[in-house]
Order: structure tokens, then C-alpha cells, then sequence
């Protein structure tokens, strides 16, 4: 696997974990579980695959500082920085060419730096699975997890039929489908055959660029201009030429489009910790059904999420609610909510109170 | 008037409404109803009935310079520091002591720091006519306020008969009765006739002196040590004779045992505001009901009493909480145990989590 490579995209803003993410550190770069940070976490797991010196990160240049704190072993030239936010494909786009320019046999595993995979040992074996395939034609591949619940918050992968004789774990896809409603969740989980879409993509740096090109040529024009305006060393022309790109995801602009997408099932347990509420989902809770963090005083408190590291926090009598305590300020939003957890954010951004 | 003095006991623990207030700023220090501290809000309305010469303070030595701090009008002599908090009766016999000795005419108006009575004229209508009532005879008076619920968590005086031939204020005090439970609680409001002990009393210097050295000797054998050891400015041997009397409310040591006590019926509303929850009871209330302060951010928030003075606080969906951000810690208890939001405090005291 001498041309193998991970690129770790840790976008995103700090909104749907406020207040211990801030668009200054969001999510990919706080501690939510364990002592490791997201990313410090996604890191460690992409180690057991490539070397240091092939792991890429891509991220805002407003996170480069706290990413490189975090990440103190990684060669400072892999912190790919975006001039500015347009969504997966762009982002995955720019990563394949320096990486093709680099290494034309590239293969890379493109993967978000806060998905939570307790299991590194089968992580390791579905993503290996993957490159396999990558390698062997002109795949763009997926990785697809197996529901454990109707869940209406990820996008779905329809398999279709199986690249092995004997049932392995690679399939041709069907189709994309996007978030459904929860009745259509129910009907994929009762019909079989579909899959959770990880976010997670392997493929060569060569097909996946062929794939813009053929697929997406507005965002194929735009990083061959980048690509032209970094020979000539122009950096603003780089990062206004990427500021003009398109804001689109990978899934829509190319793998929905695609004929040769494959899936690779993956056998780890997976989440993408998207909200408050999926904390209590993957951690082990105590006797009381909480997931405590920071020694809060509780009394007669259950099934809640309490963060409070560096600030006190005491409950009482309360059940189902996400309590979060930091230097920025205090979230208390019930569970069923935690959805709209970030709208707190966002008005106090805007300087709003509500109602 | 002009023997005329108000005592304001501001004694008390940080516990009841941490984490704004704390045993350092205990809470007649706090601003839990405006923009003035309680201690200041109870200073404003006594000096409507007499100047500020003749206005003292009791309280524990660790809070006289937040008391100065926020009552700069008052001369400093006017401060009594406690050298131990030993309920009320020590107090208030301590504070006769200091005040017969200045004026042997002197009488004195005791009443707590932290009290809630916006009508201030109501207030100086009730107060005056205590102080007619003990001038006019050697009584204790109180003031007794008509209850408006079955509270649980007051005391509660049954008048007697009326000293007045045509249905005045004042009453003979047939019994002090403690804290009932609800039943006898709801029992008192059905028959009539009992009123909640206010905590605020009217006396003579001498007349009160003469009721602890009848019914609390001890305590009166302690005084006059103190008063001999002042006198020889021991003050070290004030304190330590202070620190060794026995810690009992005056209700139980002189009030429910003397048989000179009146009562003045109040015509004000009152509250002693003795827990978070007492704040949705006294306070206007926006239109979900909620009782903020601090600007939080409130999303679907309804009944929730919230303080986020000088934090950022976003509530979301949450409804019957209390929340209360300081730069002390955080507190979020449901209102129905708003009682034991205290332990919380002691909790963190005593260095436990609880669970």
C-alpha cells in the first residue's frame, strides 16, 4: 500500500456543539469522547493504515493553528488549507490534485475527522477491503454501514449486486438516496440491502479526478485554473478561484451520477456523532443512564448528557436533558431536542434572545 | 419617632441560591429581583421610616466589607460584625444590648435582610403601627402576614383577641406554631385567624432584655459577660464568650414562651424569597412564563426561571427549570426541587458527586 494515502476533512462549523465547539474549534477538534479530540482520535485509526507522511488533513485556514497543536507528529506540509468552505467536493477535488501531482498512483481514503469507530481492528480490515478494490479497476468506492435503526439523519446506500462469487463484502450500488422520512427508513431496514452512507471513499486520485471531469465540469475547470494559478505562484489567484467553486457535495455532484461506484460493507460499528443526544448512543452511560463529563454534582438526575469540564455544574430532578458548560457559556436543551441545539448558536450569534 | 432604630439581620449561608450567591456573598448580597441587592432593596425601605443614623446591620464579620460596599451611605459604626452566627436570638439580643446602652429609650425594628415587599407604603403603614404598640406597653411585637396559600414552609402565628375595640390591626398572639405539614397547613387557611410569621419584630430594647433574661437566661448571662468584656475591650474575650452562646431562634426562645406578644397584621405582600422557585411567585413573568435575566438565549422555553448574568445561556425546549449560570458554576434543578438545589452546593463542599 506504497501509494496509499488518507485525507481527513475536518470542515465544518462549531454550531451543533456549542458551547465546547465555536467556529474557532469546532467539533473535529473537541474533546466529546475520551481524552483525545475528534480529530487527534481519526488520526490514530488512519495510522494502523499509512504512515504519518501520508496523512493529509484538509481543513479552513482558521483551523490550521489549533490542528497543527493537536496533531504535533504530522509533517507540517500535509495541513491542506481551503481558502474557504464549498462543501465536499471541491474539497475532495482539490486533495486529489496535489496528491496526483505528488504521486500519480495515489490511492486515497477520504474520511471525515469526527465520525466515531470504536473498533480500529475491523476499520482497518473494511478500509484495506477497499483499497483493494480501488487498485484493482476504475472504482470509486464507498463504505457502507449497516443500519441498526431507522435513522433519518444519514443519507442511504441501495447495494447492488456482489462483486464476489461467495458473498464478500463488496457490492456494486444501486443507488444514493438521501435523508428519507422516517417511514422510508423503516421500509430500507424491513426490505434489506441498504446501507448507511459513511462518508468514507476510497478510490485513486486519477479516477476520482476523471470522475469530476467527466461529471462535474464546472469544478473540473476551476481546479485546473487553482492548479495553473499555484505553478505560477499566485495565491490569491488560488484562493479566489476557489472561493468561485461551486458549493456541492461529492455525493451529488459525482457518486449519485457515477456507474462505477462500489460499496464495501463495513463490519465496525460506526457514528457520526451529530448531535448532543448521539453521545449517550455510543458511550457507555452510568448506572443512571448519563454521560457525565467534568464531575458535575448530580442528584436524583437521569439519562442525561452533563459536560462541565472546568466549570461546576450541579443537577437536580432532572432526566432527558443536555446540560453543557464551558468558557464560552451554557447550553441546557432537552434531549428530543438536541436537533435545534444549534439554533442557540446561531442566534446568539446574530444577537437574537428568541422566545 | 426619633427613639426609633431598624435592625437588619443579614445573617445567612450562600447555599439556598448558589451558585449566585455563595458564603462569601450570601443571599441579601445578590441581585435576585432588579437591579439592587436585597440587603440595599430592605436599607431603601427601613429609611422610610427612619434616617440613616439610626439604621444597623448584623452580620457575620466575613460580609461586612460587601455590605459597606454596597450600602455607602451608611455610617460605618452601623455595621455590627457577629462574631459567630448563632441564630437569631444571640442576634438580636447582642444588637438590644449595643442599642440600650446608646439610648435607653431605644426602640427597635428587627427585620431580615432578604424580604420581599414591594409596597413600600403598606410597609411604613404596618411597621408605624408596631411601633405605636410597643411604645405603648411593654410588648413584643410581630408582624404577622395573611397567607395566600398553604405554605409548608413558614411558621405560623394564631392570633388572639383583638386589642382593638373596632377590628384594628393588632392582636393578642394566641401560639406560635412551626412549620406545618400540608394537611394542617391547608387546615390553618380553612379555619381563619393564622397568619405566617414574618420574621420581622418590634420591641424596646428593654423590653426585649427583660424578655430573654425571664425566659432565656443563659442567653442573658452570656450577654452580660460580653457586655463586661466590651467594656474592658476584650475583644477577644467578646468573641470567644459570643462563639459560646447557644444558637436558638428567637421565635422559640422568647416569642413562643412570653406572654406579652402582639401581633400586627401586615397589609403588604411579602415573601422571604427562600428558594428559586419563590421567584416566579413574586416576579412579573414574560408571556411563556419564564422569569430571565441576563438575556439568555430561549428557544420553546417556557416556566423556567433562568439567570445568566455575565454568561452566555441557551435554553432549548426545556420547561419548570431553574437555570443559573455565575462565575461560580452552573446550576439547572427542576422548580418542584428547588429545595434541594442546596444540597448541590453542599455537595460540592464537601467535594462529593453524588448521583
Amino acid at each position: 500500500m506504497e501509494h496509499t494515502y488518507c485525507v481527513i476533512m475536518a470542515g465544518g462549523k462549531g454550531e451543533r456543539f456549542w458551547p465546547l465547539s465555536t467556529d474557532r474549534v469546532p467539533k473535529p477538534f473537541v474533546k466529546l469522547i475520551g481524552d483525545k479530540t475528534m480529530i487527534q482520535m481519526t488520526v490514530e485509526r488512519v495510522l494502523r493504515l499509512v504512515p504519518k507522511e501520508r496523512v493529509f488533513l484538509v481543513l479552513g485556514r482558521e483551523h490550521v493553528e489549533v490542528a497543527r497543536a493537536q496533531l504535533t507528529d504530522l509533517p507540517e506540509g500535509q495541513f491542506i488549507a481551503e481558502p474557504a468552505g464549498r462543501d465536499t467536493a471541491p474539497c475532495i477535488g482539490f486533495a486529489a490534485t496535489i496528491l496526483y501531482r505528488r504521486d500519480p498512483a495515489a490511492t486515497m481514503i477520504v474520511l471525515p475527522a469526527d465520525q466515531y469507530i470504536p473498533d480500529e481492528d475491523a476499520f482497518v480490515r473494511t478500509a484495506s477491503a477497499g483499497v483493494e478494490w480501488a487498485m484493482r479497476g476504475d472504482y470509486l468506492v464507498t463504505i457502507g454501514i449497516t443500519p441498526t435503526r431507522p435513522d433519518t439523519g444519514y443519507g442511504y446506500i441501495r447495494a447492488g449486486e456482489s462483486m464476489h462469487a461467495d458473498g464478500g463484502p463488496c457490492f456494486r450500488v444501486d443507488r444514493f438516496v438521501e435523508k428519507p422520512d422516517e417511514a422510508t427508513a423503516f421500509r430500507y431496514l424491513a426490505e434489506g440491502g441498504y446501507y448507511w452512507n459513511s462518508g468514507i471513499f476510497i478510490w485513486r486520485a486519477r479516477v476520482v479526478l476523471k470522475g469530476i471531469e467527466a461529471h462535474m465540469p464546472p469544478l473540473w475547470d476551476g481546479l485546473e485554473a487553482i492548479g495553473r494559478a499555484e505553478a505560477a505562484g499566485d495565491a490569491i489567484g488560488v484562493a479566489d478561484r476557489f472561493k468561485g467553486l461551486q458549493r456541492i457535495s461529492i455525493d451529488y455532484g459525482l457518486m449519485e451520477k457515477a456507474d462505477n461506484v462500489l460499496m464495501v460493507k463495513a463490519d465496525f460499528a460506526w457514528d457520526d456523532v451529530g448531535s448532543w443526544g448521539a453521545l449517550r448512543r455510543v458511550m457507555k452511560l452510568d448506572a443512571s443512564g448519563n454521560y457525565l463529563r467534568g464531575n458535575p454534582v448530580c442528584v436524583d438526575t437521569k439519562d442525561c448528557v452533563i459536560f462541565g469540564e472546568g466549570v461546576r455544574v450541579g443537577a437536580v430532578g432532572v432526566s432527558d436533558l443536555i446540560i453543557v458548560a464551558s468558557g464560552e457559556g451554557v447550553l441546557v436543551c432537552t434531549l428530543a431536542r438536541d436537533q435545534d441545539a444549534r439554533r442557540v448558536a446561531r442566534m446568539m450569534e446574530r444577537g437574537e434572545t428568541g422566545a
